[in-house]
């Protein structure tokens, strides 16, 4: 079943194959239609881990003990903050190391292998938090972190979160995984450090203020993997349910991670109403498009057949394409179908930006 | 004056120096503040580039050949695509020494050289376009650029289109340049390609159909220099218009561009106030966040004077202030200074989010 995601994802162009790999198994990168899956993707994460916090949170490129020093003045030395970062290989290769060490007991798959290693990237986010709240704030963000991974799957169950492990150094880590039918994926880390300082940052620099006493903070981390992630949705979409007694291949996509949220399908009967229909639609397109909704109509769009076009779209995980024919010259009704139930719900023209932005925004 | 800019800008984490910098003048690095501003950038710029166009337009990254030949196979070999990447600076290196060298000439400041090269990195945009429509499209494109340029500008008559210069090899380029007290700034440059095959590609992969017949494809295309446009909003931005006699400094930035949208100042007399009060930010500020409204709520909103905060958040370029103050626990009504005109506003507390919400949505 795995190959045939890669393959399905390869077609489609949310994956290639990287032709230089040395390694004796293939490995891919992001495809055209990928770079914008993984867009979605870092713009959730961002809105996660830095817009929608309780806690004031900074960003980091490079060089954590400056981004460090500078958070902490502008929060006038009181806890809690976070700083957040992306980095490159490079700099963790440690953990790199062990995840591929664990990946080769063992023939299962492991998405973190099956990237090229130029593409490798994490997803850091570091909380200082004060020690008379870091429990409670650990556990809450274990909640939050498996509610996320919830929340823009489209199989929830899927996620697991593994009881807590307690290092030699002390730290607590719990991971989060995600279940498939070749086997769990680890896909998340997540650190528990009550007094370790593990940062390249010196201890006076740790000294917090919380009332007139000095305290050290405790931090909690998470660590993501990019191209982890990435898979990791390419495979929690992909679904074959039975529809008229043939599997229908397709991605599931939340709406908030579709590259694209509405695709358009032509079907005229003659010359001049698909040349009136092409108009039509791609006025449509266009206002969807300045209304910040990511539409795809294709010059395919009036040349191929509906089931056709649906099947594409299905694989490419579009939630929602927009029908026109004949019928909507005379009466402006489209035919707004959906990915999911295959139903057609009959819109206006010109309702539809408004009910395609009510559908997207919300969760 | 730009020492000024660049020495705010350091204060309020726009920019670090780049310790590592072998060369004899200073060069800078992103700060904690500066890639929230960068991501905000990045954001319009997809927006504009890649959702919001008539055209398809497909990412890539570092194999233009293969997201080319994916690109035109999905549009079923027609006219007209665009293709848009984030390239590094090892890949145009020719561009970049270009600029470096005309950069040389007498000692005017030029943005692309006072960043350090780890950072250069630019964004690109090349549009592929039928003959019969090529010269419309480069002057519909070029209007767009500048519209742009000055729709998210402090002050939009700044950015000016140059003359169009024609190559040697039979391309004409544009660029568009701002102006500043010390000078010009190019800062896009625009290219206009009938014929000549610059490209990694064959031409047996340029053949489009038209029709019935094959055409080859005129290209437009788009170069920006990520840091340079990063530091030409930094000095778009700023300002020093007097107040009560005095210059009040200032980063105007667009509200789709700046890192925190509201601010909270906490004024209450007693304690008892400040600790309801600040509970009450602290709700305001979850409410705005989960709207996807980036707000700024520090420990020193009730820590300092009126005026000391206002003068942060308006040289941290933040439009809204939402002040909180002894009456707001009695009658549920705040005061939202704007940064601009340093006028208040009455906003009822329940209020808040949607009239904020208003404010972001259009430009």
């Amino acid at each position: 079943m795995f190959l045939k995601i890669i393959d399905l994802a390869i077609n489609h162009g949310f994956l290639k194959r990287d032709i230089l790999s040395k390694l004796n198994f293939e490995q891919y990168k992001y495809g055209p239609v990928g770079l914008h899956l993984l867009n979605n993707l870092e713009t959730e994460w961002f809105f996660h881990f830095v817009i929608n916090r309780d806690i004031t949170v900074f960003l980091n490129k490079d060089d954590f003990t400056s981004t460090f020093a500078f958070s902490k003045k502008m929060c006038c030395d009181r806890l809690p903050l976070g700083i957040v970062e992306k980095k490159s290989r490079e700099k963790i290769d440690h953990d790199l190391m062990q995840d591929k060490k664990s990946s080769e007991n063992g023939d299962s798959i492991q998405f973190c292998t099956k990237f090229s290693e130029d593409e490798t990237e994490f997803l850091k986010g570091t909380f200082f938090i004060s020690p008379t709240q870091s429990t409670k704030f650990f556990h809450q963000f274990q909640r939050q972190r498996r509610i996320w991974w919830r929340r823009i799957s489209a199989s929830p169950g899927r996620y697991l979160l593994t009881d807590i492990k307690t290092c030699e150094n002390g730290s607590q880590n719990v991971e989060i995984r995600a279940r498939y039918p070749w086997g769990d994926q680890q896909i998340e880390k997540l650190v528990f450090n009550c007094g370790v300082n593990d940062l390249e940052l010196d201890d006076s620099q740790l000294q917090f203020k919380e009332g007139r006493k000095t305290v050290q903070p405790h931090t909690v981390s998470s660590t993501i993997n990019l191209p982890t992630m990435f898979l990791n949705f390419l495979c929690d979409g992909f679904d074959e349910p039975l529809f008229q007694g043939k599997p229908r291949t397709m991605l599931r996509f939340h709406r908030k991670l579709a590259p694209y949220m509405v695709s358009f399908v032509i079907s005229g009967t003659n010359a001049a109403s698909v040349s009136e229909l092409s108009d039509l639609a791609l006025y449509l397109s266009r206002q969807l498009r300045t209304h910040h909704i990511s539409s795809l109509l294709l010059p395919s769009a009036s040349k191929l057949g509906l089931e056709t076009q649906y099947k594409q779209y299905d694989e490419l995980g579009v939630p929602y394409t927009a029908v026109l024919n004949d019928n909507t010259l005379k009466d402006g009704i489209l035919q707004l179908r959906s990915r999911d139930t295959t139903l057609k719900e009959q819109v206006h023209v010109t309702n539809l930006i408004t009910y395609v932005e009510k559908l997207y925004k919300n969760y």
